[in-house]
């Protein structure tokens, strides 16, 4: 069995059946903690107008997501994981658009089973990825076509796992199980001072987030793909 | 002054004023070679057939290079850079093309300075960045559109040395230096044995060119562009 890891969300690379989607700053961090806090339904969509438009056509949809980190007009929620409270989503369907998350997990929906990884999950979607059997690619989002450490580091930790189960390992997979052994004592470090899109969130006043989303496995879901939409297991 | 690193050769990222292009097997590795031998000029073109045009257009050029690892009909050397010997190449004119190198420098190649680096010369690179007061952009070649491991080690041990001189760098550089760490001890092994490039020149017969490719610093060197062609310092 295989695993591959493509290091950002534009490049090519092999393609295993299943693939895991990880952005943990903030689109999969998000996603994992509203599943886990009941979320029955999540569907990504490209544009903010998008977004906008279903909500007018099912007014019980919730919609979420950013734009240079911020919430836009008219959204009910932000991209910051910790408005997805139990209060907020129970049992409610959810509409998201983010600025690098969403393509990389539009470019990879389809006839393919896609998992939505973070630090919060790791070690659950490695899990079912064994569980499922096959060989896998991971996708790191990256930010704006630029490969990002965080996404780097996560591809890594979930590498290390499935090394673990015997996996044999692609050049990008190493790469990025490097990374996770360089930075896997001093995770909330570089979430705040190495990673640029980290610095970046601290600065606009969402340090809070950081300290959050590099909690590791706090969270016992994998949020999978069904056709378009995400459903838990 | 920055660092940024393209893990792979298609894709985007911030570019300084200088660039370095790095694919250690094999491009980068045979010109180093090359020129500490007595070359005198390199021009690197993208197909065989307009290798070939040149040497017939002027028999005194070299013309060097591989497709599938392997020397094409009618040149004059490969691209193993044990071939690139004095004998060889000392007071001449050398045009190459390989499958990945050649893309990532002419890519690269217009109004920037281009270096060439490679394990054999890259502390001697690390210094001519230093002297030339810029920030610069390390671009990993990789093969066939995915990045490998040998060239983002040898763009983080170029990390590593300007980031001793205070440069500050960007994600890419953070993971190239993680496996530069990771891996830096064990390199000839790295190349036969975990690069998945290393292990395909291993199994066409090409192991001696990997144990010459993972010598460090034998080459005082650093080949630069001048317009379109290559010359040394």
């Amino acid at each position: 069995m295989k695993v591959n890891v493509i290091l950002e969300g534009s490049l090519r690379g092999p393609c295993e059946s299943t693939v895991v989607v990880v952005d943990v700053l903030r689109a999969t961090s998000s996603a994992v903690t509203a599943f886990a806090n009941g979320l029955t339904q999540l569907e990504v969509v490209e544009s903010v107008e998008e977004a906008r438009r279903m909500k007018r056509e099912n007014s019980e949809l919730l919609i979420a997501g950013e734009r240079r980190g911020l919430k836009p007009n008219g959204f009910d929620l932000g991209n910051s994981p910790c408005e997805f409270t139990e209060n907020e989503v129970k049992g409610k369907k959810l509409v998201m658009t983010t600025s690098n998350g969403t393509r990389a997990i539009k470019r990879f929906l389809g006839n393919r089973v896609v998992y939505l990884a973070a630090l919060l999950n790791y070690r659950f979607v490695a899990r079912s990825i064994v569980e499922s059997g096959e060989g896998t690619t991971i996708v790191c989002a990256g930010t704006d076509g630029v490969p990002c450490l965080e996404d780097v580091f996560c591809a890594g930790s979930i590498v290390k796992e499935l090394m673990c189960e015997g996996y044999r390992i692609d050049d990008a997979a190493r790469i990025a199980y490097s990374t996770y052994s360089t930075y896997e004592f001093d995770i909330e470090r570089m979430l705040k001072k190495e990673s640029s899109h980290g610095a970046y969130l601290e600065r606009i006043g969402l340090g809070e987030d950081l300290v959050y989303c590099a909690r590791m496995n706090i969270h016992d879901v994998t949020p999978f793909s069904q056709g378009k939409r995400f459903v838990l297991h």
